[in-house]
């Protein structure tokens, strides 16, 4: 029995560069100690009042079939959150909420792309972004952000790439740290107006950002037309299992991705709905407080590695942090399997997040100060080494 | 700015069927008492044990990114429960967790279904059918299963539509009420095996069956290497808002599809599965308590019908009950408007469900029995009316 060539095409053949995250999760199965920095999960679960709230909500009847698009609550909060924090005007008809942000992903690309249409993303990239263009029918074409320019996308790169339907962009950047500065963001909106594509903007570190102030590119001079912004409580709430997010775009593209919702999941659960609304009421305060170990963690590791000599990519946002290994003479894949191997940490090898990452490791900062700390001082070694071998 | 046409082709314009729904829904908003006999949500919500379940996983951590196939133990509970009732092996590995069986049908059809592929489904149906193999890519092509001949599919019909890749079928029947016996059950065994195609299987009625047991095509000879069953936790334990479906199929078709979730839904929350899995293990009893209820109200309605002369379709399953208008003249369209203008009481047209369902109503057994039994009297008062004034 055949299956569609969607599917069988979704991702590529051959490694898919997580080997390392299942081999450090098989160790830990079989008590070998294994300090993983490989995957963006905060180590501070959910906060209990979210869930009280989420349970209260089912409690008081909110159990039943909710609607689609999301509740009329949840949908003028997120509304207001975008128009405060843009300065962009929105209400709730320009929101969906999806089952997270990988949905909403999903649901752009849908939304766009015609089968063939060709869809550009930026490499380095997250994991999911060339599947979701193939699950869409979309043809997926990298384009790469240069280690040498900071990883800042550059227009003759993406002109390169045209013609095509969409760019799907990530800025504060998975995996690099790295937030585009408002050059960026002004010559991006430039080549998609010339070249007439859609922007979608993964947005979902926005309140993740330890200098300077989060700029969407929505809210630059005639791109609200034509921007899909992609937002989510993953990250900025710590509730990544409660799968909250949604998508903001012009009135159309969300009536027809209503319609839409009612064939993918019949809308979310009215009482995580309700969660996430409450999580929203708490305002900055709450937002802050998850971030805040992120912050300090990147603080303490971009010294710690500064001091010992190892060059990072210079960055200022997200749960991550990226270094560069190039002087070892490693591939990031060999690196990382020989960290794993010989000290215990697991890192995402930058390979796995595509070409223009070679060479790089992601660390996900994401354990305690001191484990940390003690993890850094032990790669930071472990680099010192590599690199006299190749010396 | 283009949209694609995947997304503005989904469902054809003007009118939906859903126009008495939607007007129901306005008069109750303005004060206006009415008998709302739409919508197949069961008047009694998810059981209190069941959300006390869900709270205590959530609050025991299970807020993180869960597996994405869904968890270990909800597989083998699926697979052991589909095992169990149908008397087929089932393993975790033939199990993928979905929010809700409507991701279970489309995550069906988007594995097997190439852009301008022919997919079949029963009519009358589910409303989001044809809507949902056109998000997969696929020509949505109805096959009628006929008034005069109980609304049991016939082979011919099925095979007329052919060449295709797939037929989409439902028993207990949405919105007929219908089961397939087991002659319809085995010649459509018979032709998708001649005609080499998919059988996808929409059981989420499995739970409430008045008269006999429940017959899954799965568990037919040869059927299970080329059926997909959606199930779903939805009807049978009153969770429709909670998002919890599957589908069972072939491990490598599994297999591809938990890698399209990673690209879809990133897996469902944790703390919801845990809570499926505490429904589960309640067994029988919580899903008789669930469909009591409708078990109870058929019979009512069917004994009022029958003493009134209004005609029905045999039925004996689901939670609702179709009552087939012809004889005033009306269809049903007309018929529903007329009864919601003139006695307050909201059912939906047939119609709505397809051509093949034209001249009938369905009606939702989902208020309390003395509601039900007195807007039943009234309907049946009224249907007598209109068939004079046809006379």
């Amino acid at each position: 029995m055949n299956l569609s060539h969607r599917i069988t095409g979704l991702t590529e053949g051959g490694s898919d560069g997580w080997d390392i995250f299942r081999k450090a999760r098989r160790l830990r199965a079989e008590g070998i100690p294994v300090v993983d920095l490989t995957i963006g999960e905060h180590d501070k679960r959910t906060d209990p009042s979210i869930l009280r709230a989420m349970y209260d909500a089912a409690l008081g009847g909110h159990t039943g079939y909710a609607s689609v698009p999301g509740t009329v609550d949840l949908r003028d909060a997120i509304a207001q959150r975008v128009a405060h924090r843009t300065g962009t005007a929105t209400s709730r008809d320009n929101v969906i909420v999806t089952p997270g942000g990988q949905a909403a992903l999903l649901a752009a690309h849908m939304a766009i792309t015609d089968p063939g249409d060709r869809a550009l993303y930026i490499d380095p990239y997250y994991a999911t972004y060339p599947g979701t263009i193939r699950a869409a029918g979309g043809v997926a074409v990298p384009v790469p952000a240069r280690a040498d320019q900071g990883f800042q996308p550059d227009n003759s790169d993406i002109l390169a790439a045209c013609p095509a339907r969409s760019l799907l962009i990530n800025s504060p950047n998975n995996p690099t740290g790295v937030v585009y500065t408002q050059e960026t963001l002004n010559q991006i909106a430039r080549v998609v107006q010339e070249q007439d594509l859609w922007l979608i903007s993964d947005e979902v570190y926005d309140t993740m950002i330890w200098d300077g102030e989060h700029l969407s590119p929505r809210s630059l001079p005639n791109m609200a037309e034509r921007t899909l912004v992609v937002g989510s409580l993953s990250k900025s709430h710590a509730m990544t299992g409660s799968r909250l997010g949604w998508l903001v775009a012009p009135e159309p593209v969300i009536e027809h991705l209503s319609n839409l919702a009612t064939h993918t999941n019949y809308g979310i659960p009215g009482f995580i709905q309700d969660a996430g609304l409450f999580a929203l009421e708490q305002g900055n305060e709450l937002e802050d407080m998850v971030a805040a170990p992120f912050q300090r963690r990147h603080g303490i590791v971009s010294a710690m590695f500064a001091a010992n000599g190892v060059p990072v990519v210079p960055s200022w946002a997200s749960m991550y942090l990226m270094v560069d290994i190039r002087q070892t003479g490693l591939s990031g894949e060999r690196f990382a399997e020989r960290l794993l191997d010989e000290r215990r940490i697991a890192v995402m090898p930058g390979e796995s997040f595509g070409a223009a990452a070679a060479g790089h490791l992601r660390i996900a900062l994401t354990v305690d100060d001191d484990a940390l700390a003690t993890a850094i001082a032990s790669l930071a070694d472990f680099h010192t080494m590599l690199k006299k071998e190749a010396a």
